[in-house]
């Protein structure tokens, strides 16, 4: 039983391999009568894109996304909206010898034991290529959100390595972040994290890092009880982007070493409007927003294509020596911002939907 | 649309309020031939109990679980397996006063604004009491993965507060961990924790933590591509857990600090088997199990529920100072235990029939 | 992967067997602040209750309800609730002897080679008493679409073998329904449709007949393309109560020997408000409500257990003969009217929630 | 909340509308390692192609299907399968003036009044076009179900108007159905209803009928009590098909005159074997396929575009006569068989992966 969709009312399908003719996704659920603008998702797919700088895979794809159902005159009708987007430069020379081995942390092995075959081109339906679908749909469920409740989405490269933006997420704004290319607010330290990458990547090295996301005028009671809680369902969210291996809300981890008497957030009128005097619950309450921003940090592991030689094993199960070749990003992070959105975006819009915000 | 239940194929639909005349859990997709026991249901149960030590709440429930259908003669039919359990003492006078005031980082608020109306009996639905349905469906969980696939989980209290336990996950073992009230596997360290919890619940404060648990013997090919990983899961299922904040798999967190050379797990064989020589990933890769330990954490708050004065605001929106009276957990931690082990197999059997391991 | 619970908004778990504890539903889903009666749900539950009359099983079930959770001062809070009936009259010992018999045009052969085990007491699972709790679930759903849209669902005994009646759905009424034991709005049909059913119950056999709905006031709108048509849910709920073999909506079978030009409904104005002149479409174009009455029928098969001896087989794959014994209905329509009316119900409010019509 | 899918572990997801730049659908859920044969999958697709005979409607499609992903080497791999059928014959034109109207029992005004916005071309999403998706999946099915079971689909049309095929539908063969235009295995029969179709389409009108299918060597053992019973999903998903008013499976309707004593299927060993002497189950008891064919028939209504002059109102609410022009099938049964084959197949496939029968 496959887990190819996310989302009860807005749900997005997702197909696609990494070298195949295309990918895609259809949405199904969309509210009909909302404006799609495709420049405005080219927009947030031109931030996704493999090719957009130094410091990221030289594979040259415009992602250029085509609108074959559920719009007309521009505007949504209700029906299944179907998004696709060819695979322009596959190289796929570069993999037939992947083809006899089992590369360390990727899915080859995974794939080859659940399915009992193994698409070898660029990591088949495992590659985060099709995490360009994500960021489509999700740039529709950003714009519904903004347009219908005035949602502002907003993700940023917090860490890498070691390299970590101390600032406050409430306080970054999206032109900072775009800014510079490895997408951190912070020009100085993103500078530094440029030159890190670009020094590791020299070395056929790789990073990984933290991503913020912050979601502001989120409407109060969105998240369902008990299994649908809305952290709940965005960490399952994150968890499904590629290379990600942890999650945390509001305190986190960090969290755990306070007093309940420090941690707790008081509540206090401001302006007759309920605010929390702090944000540790990261706004939300029992599983619902409470109305205060969503904060939420999401963990990349270092990529895991690195041109050094490693041990692996062959498909015939003996011990190798292994050297990759090929294009890759030497660090997801600058890349993945947008899918960070992206996901928050699409948990967000289906609760929305779902508690009748919109 | 409401988020009761989880699972696709074992699917657990929970019900019941704190106060209420009982809790319950239905199950439906239970294989059918299981022998089903209730003493063991019964001593997950006891784990989980109010009561149990001087260091949890003091309400005293037996927690004395039912089966009102899908066995007979002890063996499950293939039928929905509805389980309940009674809610015995209630003390509801304790919460008369709680009906006028939003308790700080407790769901009251949330609650209200979500539904017009709100159950103020122990928190009514937003309760960790519904907790013991997910124990019961999961005991039974456990149970079918460990005769049918050898799987064993376990979960313990990894740190409180700045104590941290500093062992290998998977060389701990269960009776370590039962032997002391904190379910720390350091019998040391678990004595300081009491320690720190029972002066801190003098002072009328709470504390948080971190649990760890490992799954061990998982059959490689569990979890699904692309929003049903097994990791998002882990992740949607332990963040329905009152009071978590963070969840992270693998090298979570810290992994972001390792190049990639570092963090990637070499495949190599070992007794004609595949194994990986470290094991950052946390047994998955792409999403899917590749036979290695499953490992992984989970950050709870401290507890809401402190006695100590506090600002908050009235349920007509004027600000307030706030002391709670009646019973609570001064930390989670120790009783959460059982639930995090009880999620995690409810997730895991969920995967094991998917892919028709079971 | 099972398929006990139905619904998307509005979902019904339904949990019991014939001869266990008791049986249930939980309902997920019910919008909050519904007022909820116990007396109304009992009233339902009593249309179909065994006992009622001598034309029904003399099996006597109180078929009392309780309700567990999701209810609080007689309001719905937003929360499952889970709904309870007690199995009193059980007389097991009839039963032993089916054990070993496989009865005819019953359930008892496809669950045994489907679970390898079977609940031989009274059909276990596959027991028409399970759908009490139907009724109870459909007792909610009808109060809520009453209430909030205004809307009247109301079915009859339309036919008994050959005895029809021939009066327009749309103009029958509640109170010439339930004036008579046989719930045909005809009183002089009724009468014979009672001595028919009496005579036949003496020569040990049974009967089979048709059961007409229509569903008043339902708001324009209901009903999502592609594959849950609101007559594809109706179809499903109805082909889900026991013993029914057919489903027609509108002009159904007969309109298939209809030209265009005469099965075509026109639309017109009549004061200010779009109706068609004719309804063969029966309430529903493209699967989507028109608000006109929507008008189905349902074929229920003559009851499978009749006390002449049958030729069958035993457990053990032996031809045999076989005569029953025990208590049953000669004819399920009359008690199986308020089971389609609940059936409706549930389907219409989920499409109303669906639709955000409530 | 959206209906575009079918299917629990076999889903399939249609997307398109008539008159856009493509259909298609998705497919989640397909075994790994089915050989995809792009020529069988257009073989159904050409019977139910438009243009195929002076009989159906002149719209003159190729509904060449491609394959986007999913498949490696001719064989699936587990991923989801994107097929996609491009809209190449549109004549729009024709469609402009039904802006201005809602055509009598079409879908015009029911989407309009769901949506807000309507797409006028064709019927947009409402038209029977999208069925080539269904048949599309269906063949995918259809060959899973043969090659790994031995099942054989097999529809035809059974009446047209009153023109009755009165033959046993375990017997009909496949060559006998495509042996003429009208697919009724009687060629005798088949004149006479090529000649009926032929006259009425002259007079501008339209004609309807009902399609018998057969479903042999079918598992014992597929549906699922209480909601996913085999005949109530066959039914919705006969039910979602354009233009259909009922279903029956088995005796039927016609069962309902029967005594318990005639309809009973006396179960008896044959060739050590278990069968029924007679079918009037049609292959289902208590929901769950016993072995024997499955049997059941669909009403079709007659077409609702017909070429004469019709009472209608305008999009603005005024009363008006309308004419249609354009293309359509004066009766749709001859393209419905291998629709109705497709959809069983989806239905039946999906049950045979829940009871891991693949």
């Amino acid at each position: 039983m496959a887990g190819d969709s996310i989302g009860k009312i807005f749900k997005v399908t997702n197909w696609g391999e990494s070298h195949g003719k295309a990918i895609g996704v259809v949405i199904e659920g969309c509210p009909p009568r909302v404006v799609i603008d495709l420049k405005e998702i080219q927009m947030d797919l031109n931030r996704r894109r493999p090719g957009q700088s130094n410091i990221t895979t030289p594979r040259n794809e415009r992602d250029e996304v085509e609108i074959l159902s559920g719009v007309i005159d521009g505007e949504s009708t209700g029906a299944p909206i179907s998004l696709i987007i060819g695979n322009e430069d596959k190289k796929s020379r570069d993999y037939r010898k992947l083809k006899e081995v089992f590369r360390p942390s990727h899915a080859d092995y995974t794939y080859f034991m659940k399915y009992g075959i193994r698409d070898p081109y660029g990591g088949g339906r495992s590659s985060a290529r099709i995490t360009a679908g994500m960021v489509a749909a999700g740039s529709i469920a950003k714009k519904i959100l903004r347009e219908k409740l005035g949602v502002e989405i907003l993700a940023f490269v917090k860490s890498i390595k070691h390299l970590t933006f101390a600032g406050e997420a409430e306080k970054v704004n999206f032109s900072a972040v775009e800014a510079n290319k490895v997408r951190c607010p912070d020009p100085l330290l993103a500078l530094e994290m440029e030159d890190l990458i670009v020094k590791t990547m020299k070395k056929g090295d790789s990073l990984g890092g933290t991503i913020e996301a912050v979601l502001k005028n989120v409407p109060v009671g969105l998240g369902e009880p008990v299994f649908d809680k809305l952290e709940a369902d965005l960490a399952k969210a994150m968890m499904s982007i590629n290379a990600t291996k942890g999650f945390e809300i509001g305190s986190g981890f960090s969290g755990t070493t306070l007093l309940g008497s420090e941690h707790n957030d008081a509540f206090e009128m401001l302006d007759e409007k309920v605010v929390t005097s702090s944000n540790h619950s990261g706004g939300v309450q029992g599983g619902i927003t409470n109305g205060m921003p969503v904060v939420f940090r999401v963990a990349f592991k270092p990529t895991s294509t690195i041109l050094q030689k490693q041990k692996s094993i062959s498909k015939d199960l003996k011990n190798v020596d292994f050297t990759a070749v090929g294009r890759h990003d030497p660090c997801v992070l600058p890349r993945a911002v947008p899918i960070v959105e992206a996901m928050a975006a699409l948990v967000l819009v289906d609760h929305a939907l779902r508690f009748k915000k919109i």
